[in-house]
């Protein structure tokens, strides 16, 4: 299909490859904002095509995600973000061959590993391809988990550069902004970097306290006793571990240097401790409840707008 | 008043020393179960006890804390961690001059301190003293923020010994059982190792991961795009900066090991992660998974019971 055809119709046919919480989310959201003409689905997993069938979340099964790029006008992603380059590669190969004008998104956590993967298979990020990651997301996952409200009030962040075809980020946006998420732009280093401090760190350092006192002699007795703090500090260490080990090792430059500052710091607050500096942690913690009370202000002021 | 009359009169008097959220929260929950026969407050500011006889808090002020051991039947120290031991060890030692029969109890999130301060003094701690740690609190302090539920469903930890009047310990124990509160009992020395690890070390860690973002070049944006997993996460961060300067300086000794502990673990997964571990990570991440799991099945039993 045409972009002079997808202009005449505003909903365009989308297919969702991946037909998991994010994947079928986004379905769900696109037709109940009538911004999906036909919805697409593929997934490796016979269930989750007959339950995403079932529930409505698509109108028909594609045979292989290749099948997209002649049928969809766009093709979003929706795989764990391990698979996600392979796939991304096998499409672009297809689409550049075949001529396809389908623009092609994605929405896995980590953006460096597919942007390398585009740099080394065409020398650059194929103008019709737009990366993107919604920040959103659940400890369920599944396509029985999906829900049409998923995205309302989150961010997606796309990562176009000089490249990119307008019209496809245009449309890509469109698609998130549809699906009631508001959309932002930023260079993929820019990007990994954010998240590996305000998503992977504190994955990796919830996962990290948990298991340090499921380990310790008096474990039974810390989790009987632990209160409101513990529960909200660690709620994201119950999150699904085999994507968070992808994740952990696609962001792994970003995450180490997160690491290593997060380290660098708690030395200087141990020695603090060790030697009754109360002044020093008396700074520390005034600025991180500043910086934190900030933080909930604008949450606020975001989730009144 | 004798140990005789408090069992012929179920409604012990209670002295309240320290009226903000803590104490005022146990005045309004005594009085809302009839367990308190009168109520006394004292607090070294006017406002507070102003507030506290206005709101109903309190019956009456007393003009000082020793007052409380010849009018009370039960002392609450409700009072900051750092001024706790001062003032134990000044009421402890007027009440063994007075010959007071007074019991007294307090509330102070560290208990070695306490333990120490009244061995040094008294060779042992008292027998009519019963220190004590209800798990619970807000991001919200001071008087107008007492609630009488504020214990409800939560734990208070008494830490009585081979030396605690049996007495002393049921009154007690009566008293946070009628505020709605659990009661168990356990040693100084297990009670702040396992405060350490479940929640002075989570503060610390909070407080170092914001203030690290803070820091960054990168920290408006890195707020800007956090999500909810980063503010569950941080949320205890927000705690009051001199209470938890107080606490840390207060329970060195286990918090450092709790850090030491942590820090011994996060350089191992780092080295995973530089390594490309999977297997390691996804083995840590699963059972951290599992142990929070659990913490949650455990919470979800706790509510309905």
């Amino acid at each position: 299909m045409s972009v002079a055809v997808m202009s005449e119709n505003p909903a365009p046919t989308v297919a969702i490859i991946g037909l998991g919480l994010i994947g079928g989310s986004l379905a769900l959201a696109l037709r109940a904002a009538g911004e999906a003409g036909e919805l697409l689905g593929f997934d490796t997993q016979p269930d989750a095509i007959a339950e995403g069938l079932a529930r409505d979340v698509i109108d028909r099964a594609l045979a292989s995600p290749r099948d997209a790029l002649a049928q969809a006008d766009i093709v979003v992603l929706c795989v764990p973000t391990v698979v996600a380059a392979d796939l991304l590669a096998d499409l672009t190969r297809v689409a550049v061959r075949s001529g396809s004008s389908a623009i092609i998104t994605d929405v896995a956590s980590v953006k460096g590993g597919l942007e390398a993967r585009m740099l080394a298979q065409h020398g650059c990020v194929p103008p019709r391809v737009v990366l993107g990651h919604p920040i959103a997301g659940s400890e369920r996952s599944g396509v029985g988990a999906a829900r049409e409200g998923l995205f309302r009030d989150h961010l997606t962040i796309l990562t176009p550069d000089e490249n990119t075809e307008a019209d496809a980020l245009a449309d890509v946006s469109r698609l998130w902004r549809a699906a009631g998420a508001s959309v932002v732009c930023m260079a993929v280093s820019t990007h990994d970097r954010m998240l590996a401090a305000t998503s992977h760190l504190p994955h990796v350092l919830a996962y990290c306290l948990v298991d340090t006192l499921a380990r310790s002699s008096h474990s039974e007795d810390v989790f009987r006793f632990a209160a409101g703090g513990f529960r909200d500090f660690t709620r994201i260490a119950s999150s699904d571990p085999v994507m968070w080990r992808d994740v952990a090792l696609a962001n792994r430059g970003a995450l180490l240097e997160a690491i290593d500052d997060f380290a660098q710091h708690l030395i200087t607050l141990r020695a603090a401790i060790d030697a009754g500096d109360g002044d020093a942690l008396l700074q520390t913690f005034t600025a991180a409840k500043t910086a934190r009370d900030g933080f909930s202000a604008l949450q606020a002021r975001r989730d009144q707008s």
